[in-house]
């Protein structure tokens, strides 16, 4: 069996992995990353596409913001839309902050380069990944490649491998407290090669069902529109899912979108999940491994970053400082941000999608919803300050 | 038969009923008042407390004020508070309005008197009350009392009666849509001759239900607690209701409560419920004909307000300047603003009680809401904005 040693052993390397390493990399902090994807497929995942402005300088941090400012756009609101009725929240009006429009996949992308070109070693198609000893002060990662098996001894271990991760499961059922909502509903995505409808996002509820419109840049757009969970990719033609987007989002909308042939096409369920704590001896989970969040409102990749930023700081004060109540702490702090987020998720889902089990009246909560904030300067600077991300401690 | 004839008769002499007749009466305009219950029995129902400074507005206008800012305590906040932490909404500080602690009893009764000393006839006892021909221009009354009937003639028909009342039934079925939302459990509440436990109003979520400390005056204190729907009053002694009160509200709160024996104690149920539309010929409902919220931010006086300024405005404006505009959006312009009112009653409601078939998940998001407010002042603003009331027209 072969051993490496580094300072942090990291499981993903999605952004929330690759970005750890990076901040970590800036202060000296030694990583390897081990991942049991390979590279061309964890550079070809199509997901999220919103960045709040702390995660955008937590990128700059780690030295990929040249393409982000370049590619991505910055935008300074978003329409709801109600059964036709569109309210705009003005982010910069209302609470004076921007969002960025840039893929996850090119954050991954960046990150990945920018790790490999530094040296950082980076083990994808990595098998059989497993953390061991992690109560003990040397935890291991062992994994399997090309028929040999590897032990990584490390300090910390932290644990970016998504929701179906092994990280998580490490820590014993008794210790791990999990809360969980599963919405009865999928979002069907398509990217198509063309302009977007509209310059800013459009989060529509209508009577068939949610839909958003999206982009990816000035010609690439992505639009998603609510279907049953139990319906298929093929269940969804192009015809079909240009129809329907264009019912749910009016005909004044509508009269601006340009439909083409989509050239990626999924279903994606829509989760909420909490896992606590989000530390277990020397293993610390970030991102989809410890918490879900619904995509509505687009918190999912920002909060993976907010846990690597709070646990960067951590480990750098332990390793420059010796000080260690930032990675004592790092459960709560993150915690306490992951369930206001969750709200927020939830309540922007719950208020945009058709649920088949909810009454007239809770129906009209939802139109309720919308009709104060259209009328309410100070609902809509709460989820205005929410969309564009609260701050890393509460 | 005998037959009296009026401009707008009014069924229900609670205070939409009282109100309406008086802010008529102020412009010339006459009514008559019937109810099926006796005056005694009117007088002594114990109903809500608080109003917001619209319906203080409201009652000065129709002569009533001066006891009640003698007697009546101006609240410039309440309490928030989650298994023993507090937060208070400062709603001077946030929205620079306040309330006014004051029971719907006294509205009644000095109501009852002035519009008595007036001469406004009320017809107390009333037997088979009925609503005639609404949707002819002359609408009638009938009643019995003493072994006669008696037809009123009039212009309009105002329904104040209450949810149980005739008036929303005599809409056709098909024309009435309802809403409807049953809460899972009921609010035990007691008056006791004590000083309230603080200065303010505390509304409190706890592991073991909802509770409310509330007053009536600085030396009776009205209380609350979350019961099962099951539970009769003869289930909750004193010793038993002061103990569940103690433990919910916390040690801290707890230490200045003063208890004794109580001389009202009633189980209310709680529910949500709006019927569309308002009006029906020469028909108006108002209040809790129309409406119910529950009890949680104490919206049911204060709507009800709203209904009858909004219909006296109409009513005024077609006799003393032939104008029918008001009168005819009627319907709309009060049902704008009772589903936000009601939407702000059971958001208020769900975020505070314990609802049997909440996930863990959902009982979090209830305290990430609480925490979320604590932590956020446009969130507390909305809130705010709320209790003390929406504008009339939204």
């Amino acid at each position: 069996m072969k051993s490496k040693k580094t300072q942090v052993c990291i499981i993903g390397s999605g952004p929330a992995g690759l970005l750890l390493s990076q901040l970590l990399h800036n202060e000296g902090i030694s990583s390897i990353i081990v991942d049991r994807q390979s590279r061309s497929r964890i550079e070809e995942r199509v997901r999220a596409g919103v960045l709040e402005w702390g995660s955008v300088e937590a990128l700059e941090d780690a030295g990929i913001g040249e393409r982000m400012h370049r590619e991505g756009l910055p935008h300074s609101g978003f329409d709801l839309a109600f059964d036709g009725d569109l309210h705009r929240i003005d982010l910069t009006a209302l609470v004076d902050k921007r969002v960025m429009v840039y893929g996850q996949t090119e954050v991954t992308i960046d990150l990945i380069a920018r790790r490999l070109k530094q040296g950082c070693e980076i083990i994808f198609s990595a098998e059989e990944v497993q953390p061991i000893d992690v109560k003990s002060d040397a935890p291991k990662v062992r994994y399997t490649k090309d028929g040999e098996t590897v032990e990584i001894t490390c300090d910390y271990i932290a644990g970016c491998d998504g929701f179906h991760g092994v990280s998580r499961q490490t820590i014993p059922q008794d210790i791990l407290k999990t809360f969980e909502r599963v919405y009865p509903f999928g979002w069907m995505g398509v990217l198509v090669e063309k302009p977007p409808v509209s310059d800013e996002l459009i989060y529509a509820n209508h009577q068939r069902g949610f839909a958003l419109c999206s982009m990816r840049s000035p010609t690439r757009s992505r639009y998603y529109v609510q279907c049953p969970t139990t319906d298929k990719v093929e269940d969804w033609s192009d015809a079909r899912f240009w129809d329907e987007l264009a019912v749910r989002i009016g005909p004044q909308v509508a009269a601006n979108l340009e439909t083409g042939d989509s050239f990626e096409k999924s279903i994606a369920p829509l989760r909420s999940f909490v896992a606590e704590p989000m530390r277990f001896g020397n293993l610390f989970l970030c991102g989809d491994a410890a918490h879900i969040v619904p995509p509505t409102g687009a918190k999912g990749l920002n909060l993976a970053i907010a846990d690597v930023r709070i646990l960067s700081r951590g480990l750098i004060e332990h390793y420059k400082r010796a000080q260690d109540a930032y990675l004592e702490a790092y459960s709560q702090t993150c915690l306490k941000r992951v369930w206001k987020v969750e709200r927020f998720s939830w309540y922007m889902s719950t208020m945009l999608h058709q649920f088949p089990e909810f009454s007239g009246f809770e129906k009209r909560m939802q139109r309720a919803e919308f009709d104060y904030l259209a009328g309410s300067e100070a609902a809509s600077q709460a989820l205005a300050e929410n969309y564009v991300g609260l701050p890393l401690e509460m």
